[in-house]
């Protein structure tokens, strides 16, 4: 993969595009979090070359998002499956499908659908505030510099940040 | 942006792909959706060149995931906002950056928060079912077929999503 590596930027989303920011990493960890879990059925299922598809779970590997067993000897073959970061990675899948049944799919067209353990149904995931549960919706909360901000490397977001404290300077301190 | 598109894909996440799959168009996004509006502003601030940035906005004009508005004629200059389904689109790069702060930084280095304007408190984002609103976490959901689901185009995912079927066959018929 030849590219600059984001893996050093001061920022949770640029890291993060570092391991799925490409065309086919999304859909080879789609593919392993369904539990398509063989290099031969990714690849036919994904129609992508062999090399690219070696290239791209060597990647996952190293970022220890899977993890591989051998399931067979001479020559060795292996189940590829999902770390517990592979686990949290593809919960933004589910919010990245979210999406897309959205705006890409018709009400009736999803072509993947979730049933929730918890209650039964068949259901949607949404993005909700972890701290009162309550769904957060655009325009629900506001950005502001965490510790880890860099204002040298980062001014035009420093910035930008700063005329969003209008939007809560009304609210009770906490 | 010489690629193959996954625009006609029958799954939600390569349709998305499709807009958000490469290396800057999420950093792209993020800057317009932390308010970072100008052509000039995005480009220092991400350090790309100007052909690139070209691209991606026209990329993200041409999906209606951004807009852009003249502030300036002679010669003419735009902000860029998000567009309605920007906003949304914006709320995948909210859970992109959950997973990002806690695999990629410590607990007291993330460069940004959130305060949610609903509890006024600084938090995280977490993924909750639509129906019951509880939170979901890795395993707490299951695949299964929807209506679009193409079987002769994904006979591998369709196996393998089979194989959840008897995680949930003890549950109460809804």
């Amino acid at each position: 993969m030849q590219r600059e590596s984001f893996g050093e930027e001061p920022c949770a989303i640029a890291r993060t595009v570092d391991i799925i920011g490409d065309r086919w990493t999304p859909l080879v960890l789609r593919d392993v979090a369904l539990g398509v879990t063989r290099f031969d059925a990714i690849q036919r299922d994904l129609g992508l070359s062999r090399k690219v598809l070696t290239q791209r779970l060597q990647h996952l590997l190293d970022h220890e998002v899977v993890t591989r067993t051998p399931y067979q000897d001479n020559p060795v073959r292996y189940d590829y499956t999902l770390t517990e970061k592979g686990l949290d990675l593809a919960m933004v899948l589910v919010a990245i499908q979210s999406f897309g049944d959205r705006w890409m799919f018709g009400p009736e067209e999803s072509p993947l659908r979730w049933r929730h353990l918890g209650c039964g149904e068949i259901s949607g995931a949404v993005l909700a505030c972890e701290h009162c549960g309550e769904q957060v919706r655009p325009g629900d909360a506001v950005p502001l510099r965490g510790p880890g901000f860099d204002e040298r490397r980062s001014p035009e977001l420093g910035a930008a940040i700063d005329r969003f404290a209008d939007l809560y300077d009304g609210l009770p301190a906490k």
